[in-house]
């Protein structure tokens, strides 16, 4: 399943997670190799710690200027390092015997988003989140809190050539859906009749790339009101991923 | 429709909007007095603005200072009245002949949920948002650029108790659905068979008050992986939306 950790310091740091959700998460995921932590005497006190971890005491304005714009910390930062590279081939292997969907992001970028995507995808039980190394968030405290404790149970794939990874997941059974708000194709009228379905969403505003659109075996479209654009990225996935587990 | 608007300074300012969307979004709203633009001249350069209009050149710095946090303002601030007060029952009233469904928000108090509903309320046509006076967040840029131009075109009813609307708006013939990740019936099952639906959601966390669902006709939940606690506050009303109109 691992490619291996990453070693040495990343080039922007190590992540540092923030708030109860997101701190916890990570202290029980067994992938997940935390560096340090502070903490208010409050906040700590009241966390089941592993007695080898460096722990600093800190107060609430220390802590707040740990993380970006006063974010809502709620007492506790982590720095850790990033979780160990995941192969697709290995999430496809997972997903044979089941209809659980995957989520292939292309170049979503803002972190609040592809945070909450996660979130969503936990939810609704999807295989794995895919995304482009370049061109996605890294993981980070925003993201992390967005995800709510998902980064540390949703497995995210980064490959380099996300029309490569699209054939990949077809070869594997899947049908991919590419969400395009000028399709003709309602979501819920595409989604019948696939059991193993690929969920390609692109960012707001520029959508999906044509690249990524030719790897799909279909495009759909959320029925929205003339009057929107678009929806936010990540209310669509959620609907995607609602629509694909409830048909 | 109006309650007439509000007179005086209000007490936190002047709401502030920023981002080309909702900026354009605001002016072409008839019903929303704008006090004053600030902007760079390339991007007021592109915009058709009314003569009458205060407007100020500013750097991309200067704008910078007039948002929170360095909010990505893309060249344009406007300081703006809040939109007149809408009355319920005159809502109701127009919603008489058709089943577009009502979003009712319990202390939801994040502007950027707030907005992100607001952005799937009008793209899932929705007619209306309701909240309590209090305990929901003021008009503000935050608000306005999650919603993408929607606070514009959205109707949103404050009313100051809100047990009491949710009677008036069963007295209009709605089946009121209160969300709740403990019930027991999907809410695919509860839409089924109710004409006019008014959705009820709480806040992240604390979810939705008793009295609230005192005064619900039935709750219903998303049917979520108990890997995961909870969906996002708008996640959840997108999905609400998108449930209740594609039935």
């Amino acid at each position: 399943m691992k490619r291996g950790h990453r070693t040495g310091k990343p080039k922007g740091g190590y992540p540092r997670l923030y708030g109860r959700h997101a701190v916890t998460a990570a202290l029980a995921n067994p992938e997940r190799v935390i560096r340090k932590i502070w903490g208010t005497r409050e906040t700590l006190g009241a966390l089941e710690l592993p007695p080898v971890l460096p722990i600093v005491y800190a107060d609430v304005a220390d802590l707040g200027r740990m993380v970006p714009n006063d974010a809502p910390h709620q007492g506790i930062v982590a720095e850790v390092e990033a979780l160990p590279d995941i192969w697709l081939g290995d999430v496809l292997e997972q997903g044979e015997d089941n209809t659980r969907p995957v989520l292939v992001l292309d170049q979503v970028t803002d972190p609040h988003n592809v945070g909450a995507i996660f979130r969503s995808a936990a939810a609704f039980d999807a295989l794995a989140i895919v995304t482009q190394d370049r061109h996605a968030p890294p993981e980070s405290g925003v993201l992390a809190r967005a995800a709510s404790g998902a980064l540390e149970i949703m497995p995210w794939v980064r490959v380099v050539n996300l029309a490569r990874a699209l054939d990949e997941i077809a070869e594997a059974g899947y049908w991919r859906i590419g969400l395009d708000g000028s399709a003709n194709e309602p979501l819920g009228k595409a989604l019948e009749g696939s059991a193993k379905v690929a969920l390609v969403l692109g960012a707001e505003g520029d959508g999906l790339r044509h690249n990524s659109m030719a790897h799909c075996d279909m495009l759909a479209k959320l029925p929205i009101s003339p009057r929107m654009e678009s929806l936010n990225v990540s209310n669509a996935a959620a609907i995607a991923l609602y629509a694909a587990m409830n048909r």
